[in-house]
């Protein structure tokens, strides 16, 4: 993981709030475009103005959108299994489980937040995998929503090694250090090093996690398949694994090149979403 | 609701069957194309006496077909789950369950008919929603049959408040008056004012459940999320609630009004797929 | 089902084989597009090779994909739930659950390989139905590579009463003799002429059960709804059914000619996928 970008992407943030910059200026990328972590930071002021509504934070890649509810309604509160919270913050996209997981690990990292709920619709506009939706519970609403925005200004990075063509995807995703979300949503160790392999079609996800286990000595933490539970019948194969951060890369790396050949086969080369970061 | 127009749409129904016409003619909107009610009306002989087949009544939008069987086949009769009913009526298509709910809700007002089943299929051909898929049952055929030209009939209308772009879409739906299909499906209360608010990317639909029930005193009846079990793990928050009717229709309301800015957030202002009428 | 063809088609594969061509070489048609029996046999040597990947056997149409693994690494035998086999066969595709499942039940018919799993997530590319993960179980991975290559060499057959236009599909399958994958996947008789009516919208799923239930004297085996867990929430309703040879194919006959006038009411007149076999 590109550590030192990561760092330097949440000083910046941290910095621009600080500095009382409006934060949904801070964190609009052109909604549902690729884009380069460089042009996310476009003025998006009308938008929130004409917006008009407390609760936008911002949009990201994926249709993803970030949004904050200062004292969600007592109402909802059971039915939403909010806990002790009443400030949240929400991040969901059409496209995408892993990379929005993975924005809001660093997310929780970085602010005085808790993960209420990671959910995954069958979704990514008739491709083969997830959306998401995720609640951030936090004691205070600005709280939230610097969580909201840390994630979604580093969500195009987590998509750098998504790679797509005709016939499917390939996901992975690595992390140094997994924390509460990743922990939630995906079983990893906390504290651990945390891989992933994700490939739809399914068949190519299971060679994935056999070359994986067998490149680098990991511990498995979950193996989802379209029917076993772990995916809502998403056609994917995803493996979870911990272990030590070197261990961890190395069996990422060999199921990346693996995925893109095989997944090749069935159609034009597979392209990266943005930018590849492990 | 617009019940002056129902009515009226209703006895014209009425009159033309007791009139011995063609019951087909009466109820073939052009195949998937959104229709206004004027328009619907066309002579769709042709194609039922092309198809020749008595189970045919005919379509709507969404991909709704509807069709009737006079007597199922008593092998399929447990399968199925009938119970007491041989003669069913069928309405069905690839997007929408909302609008089809509520178009059989006002079906069996209008005839001697019962609800058998309610299912939500992921579906709207690679949208964020569900299709649907409701039985209907009655002694007598031409009872089912009267019930699914009904629901086709009126079915345009209820697509009026699902609004849409490229990024998703929303969903609202307003009765006046609760009857027997929205309290299996939804868990509305029987003879009060219903209302639903609906959104993909269900992020979205968390803010406008939350706005809803902060509009106006209604009382929460179902809260479904993507993998609470209240969905197909569509990519939707979905909030049904009754209550008088006039607070009802202002938590509505409230909430559409929310919705188009959120969606419009990533993407262009969401479009009603016909004519608005809450 | 035309048991010439299929005989002559596993004849010539095992000729081959038993000649020691290239097996990658004989069942490589182009990715995805719905090809003839003849024009299947491309020479795909050129991407086998450019893969470099033993795990890799060929494409068929569907997005399908055929994968062997030699050994899988003993952490997944669990998770895959592998029983006591460690080669595996993998076919899955995009689209199709049923064409993956009656070529898969010919290849363990003429190989030495048992059904580990079948797997249906919700697919189809934003479509009504289901794509497919297939495992196949060997003890030697050549017998495994074997049954691979002969369901994406027949697949194609199998798509031949896929009926489809822009509203939805129609599916229909036929074997005089069902084996272990029919069995296992779809819960036919071992031995028995088998039966399968599908269609999407739902909708038009019911009429046809019902008709092929009343053309001949058929045991029902199963009835899948989008929400009565048959299916994996697809908007499709299944019927799978056994009997005597005469009577399934008449059945499935009925079926077939109710279906294209229904579904052709919502579209254009419904297409073959390759080229009808029933």
């Amino acid at each position: 993981m590109d550590q030192e970008l990561l760092e330097k992407v949440m000083n910046q943030v941290k910095a621009e709030l600080g500095a009382g910059a409006t934060p949904a200026a801070t964190v609009a990328p052109a909604a549902s475009a690729p884009a380069a972590a460089p042009s996310m930071k476009g003025d998006a002021t009308g938008i929130s103005k004409a917006l008009g509504r407390t609760e936008f934070v911002g949009t990201s890649i994926g249709d993803t959108i970030g949004l904050v509810i200062a004292s969600v309604d007592p109402m909802l509160k059971d039915a939403m299994k909010l806990g002790k919270f009443r400030s949240i913050g929400i991040i969901g996209g059409r496209t995408g489980a892993g990379p929005q997981i993975m924005a809001v690990d660093d997310a929780v990292k970085a602010t005085n937040t808790e993960i209420i709920s990671v959910e995954l619709p069958r979704d990514t506009k008739g491709g083969a995998g997830h959306g998401s939706l995720i609640l951030i519970g936090a004691e205070d609403v600005s709280d939230a929503r610097r969580a909201v925005e840390t994630a979604l200004q580093v969500l195009p990075k987590y998509f750098g090694d998504v790679y797509g063509n005709d016939a499917g995807h390939l996901e992975f995703q690595y992390s140094a250090r997994a924390s509460y979300c990743l922990e939630k949503a995906l079983g990893a160790k906390f504290g651990k090093a945390f891989g992933m392999t994700c490939a739809g079609p399914a068949a190519i996800g299971v060679v994935l996690a056999d070359t994986a286990v067998k490149a680098a000595n990991v511990e498995v933490v979950g193996y989802s398949s379209p029917g076993n539970g772990g995916t809502s019948f998403s056609n994917e194969v995803i493996l979870c694994f911990s272990g030590d951060s070197g261990a961890v890369r190395q069996a990422v790396k060999a199921a990346i090149e693996v995925g893109k050949k095989l997944l090749g086969a069935l159609g034009d080369e597979p392209k990266s979403t943005t930018t590849p970061y492990i």
